[in-house]
């Protein structure tokens, strides 16, 4: 078998054996396949598509290209969440000590943030301390001991993976429906999930922009779950505007803890509890999503969702005193309040723009290497089809140089379009 | 401007520009550029196709990507040929000297075979002490003294043709219109070429197998010499069945010295003839293509062409004694002649098979660092359309090696096919 015949196979639309894949992404990360093969093979995927099959295929070879997590003797049922990511997505540090809380044991590991979109690692170090390099050994005796971990990838697993996406990112090949889907799920697989909630989201401030897209890629990772043996279940979530009302690291967290206790803006606190129904019943901790929705309900009131977040922050060595007094968050040099410069009626909260913005100010990363600044963003005061008067304010920036301020400021309200005729709110999730 | 950006507007199938194009061939060849996105480009240069508009970009810088020839001190106007490969073309070899003999100089730089399809460098080497390194002062000197020069390629010229050309055949994208035809135009700019006679092979021996894909080569390459200010012909002929009658190295050489006395087989030395008028023509030596016909005949018959290609043998260090007296060149270990198995009308003599069973006995190259065994090859006797009878010679194998004289001699049977109706011959040339 020669690596050569394998692209030459996708160049000319042919189905690839599972075989073949298996050979190719061995080589790949034993360093037999050279990147410039591997880079004309992805860009042939790209553009002559895969079949669920082929991606399955390639997701498994993936997934099983360097160690994987066992997590058998650790919980019952390994479940976990993935979100494809957007602006003001805090929703893992929200949901997961939700259903721990329910009795549904979680271990994740999460990203970070690059561009307009933030990442969960990220917001988490915000609190002095908190560690998200857990060893293995360490992942699965916390998971075992209180239920629930949030940490980073460990390097050791879908080596693969890495070594594409790294790849991808600098040959054109970044969209494409198969290689996204295989390399989503082949870190949870790789993580040891058994039982998968995928949110895939859509709209202005998703890497999917359009519903058709978002519902190609969620079908298709259906579908490789589904092969490969996993449950797997995709919620459709709007990315339009930035989910709640905080874009930033500790103001995501701050926003995160009031929606632990049952708190904080409602669309957030509507998304994560639909999201924990889902993991719960999927988990087989609920017999439907309207018990699930109960218990996570339950456990937000009556402060065991909290106490939960406080267990996982002491475990991973985060300064819980910042859990409990939020307002010990370093506080941003500048805070500007902005006002509505008219009355009407909000149509658009350009979520990606307000992203941006963040990057702008320093809480995200233009490139990889970019260091963050965890005090700075934006928090916006109204999402679409609110009615706004002038002089009502209109979010807040939180900013550490002024020039950065303006800056932002100006593209924050350029991301709000306004409306004389009544609005319709946007939906959370979509069929 | 950064190479990713030119790729993704590739993959999106969005016109580059001229600077874009440069910029990625520059970028190519000072190593800014890698392999890996260069790969990436050409599978979606592949895919997504390029215009003539492009191409010719393309072609340009690459042909200035290092040293080129200028030859107006040299020559009045510099005229080049170039056959896109097949087997039994000896057509340079019979050509040049000819033309040469008719008054027009022609410089020129050939390459080596690979796979199936000889070239022109391996079958001059058949004679001792034949140099095909010279360096660019030896061939001015010798075009101008001599009026003809054939040798290999300098190093030197259009590297990123020869970096991009080594690529794409470890990537799959050798078989692209556009890549082809600008590798091709790009070596005979940078050579210096301001007026270019293509014959561009159709058929089972050539890379291009069908009309309409040599035919869109053909065209893009003329677009491209128009584009770039080179006058540019493109022929189109037969490589369904060898050309000719022998297929080897030496055994090549033999039989385009017979052509340039005006002998060997009628369809090589009328194909010469063909070549020879339209690069009389497009050289200003002819007033038309007859008058070119009737001179290229003048000049076999009078002995001035075979007198230039000993001349050309001798400027280039070859022992004239060999081309005097064919005789001897080395004689293979096994000579045998194949006879016909059966009486019938000869439908196909497929050209492939014959150039893959030279490269069994030693004639050819399976891979780049193969050496080549200058003395075996096959020699058909017969062309499509001919009457054989049972018993009558159907080819010769020269061969040192009893192992693959049998599986060579298989092959070529097997390349034969008969029928019992009568068969019209192949043209040598379309239209």
């Amino acid at each position: 078998m020669r690596a050569v015949d394998i692209i030459i196979k996708k160049r000319d639309k042919i189905e690839l054996t599972r075989e073949e894949i298996e050979f190719f992404i061995k080589g790949f990360v034993s360093g037999d396949v050279p990147d410039y093969q591997a880079a004309s093979f992805a860009m042939a995927v790209m553009l002559n598509d895969m079949t669920p099959r082929e991606t399955t295929d390639l997701t498994l070879a993936m997934a099983y290209s360097g160690d994987t997590l066992d997590l058998s003797d650790v919980v019952d049922l390994a479940v976990d969440k993935h979100s494809s990511g957007g602006v003001g997505d805090k929703t893992s540090i929200t949901v997961l000590p939700t259903v721990a809380a329910c009795g549904l044991p979680v271990g994740k590991m999460s990203g970070r943030g690059l561009g307009f979109s933030g990442g969960t690692l990220d917001k988490l170090e915000s609190i002095p301390g908190y560690r998200v390099d857990l060893t293995t050994d360490e992942f699965k005796k916390q998971l075992k001991e209180i239920g629930e971990v949030l940490t980073g990838q460990s390097l050791a697993l879908a080596p693969a993976d890495g070594k594409l996406y790294a790849l991808r990112d600098v040959t054109g090949t970044v969209p494409s429906t198969p290689l996204i889907a295989s390399s989503i799920m082949s870190k949870k697989i790789a993580a040891g999930a058994q039982a998968i909630v995928l949110d895939v989201k859509v709209g202005l401030g998703a890497f999917m922009e359009t519903l058709d897209e978002a519902r190609v890629l969620a079908k298709l990772m259906m579908d490789i779950g589904r092969l490969a043996g996993r449950e797997t279940i995709a919620l459709l979530s709007d990315m339009n505007q930035p989910l709640g009302h905080a874009v930033g690291n500790s103001l995501e967290v701050v926003e995160a803890i009031e929606a632990l206790k049952g708190g904080g803006p409602r669309d957030f606190r509507e998304h994560c509890l639909h999201v924990c129904s889902h993991l719960l019943v999927i988990g087989k901790r609920a017999k439907d999503l309207d018990d699930g929705r109960a218990q996570a309900e339950k456990a937000m009131a009556n402060g065991s969702a909290f106490e939960k977040f406080r267990a996982l922050v002491k475990a991973q060595g985060g300064d819980v005193s910042y859990v409990d007094e939020p307002s010990k968050f370093p506080r941003a040099k500048y805070v500007e309040v902005v006002e509505s410069p008219m009355d009407g009626n909000l149509s658009q909260v350009q979520a990606r723009s307000v992203g941006e913005a963040s990057v702008i100010l320093g809480g995200g990363r233009a490139k990889k290497s970019d260091s963050i600044d965890h005090a700075v963003g934006i928090v916006v005061h109204h999402k679409v089809g609110d009615k706004v008067q002038k002089g009502e304010p209109l979010f807040t920036i939180h900013a550490d140089d002024e020039a950065k301020l303006a800056e932002a400021r100006a593209m924050t309200l350029a991301a709000h379009k306004f409306s004389a005729d009544d609005v319709q709110p946007l939906p959370l999730f979509y069929n």
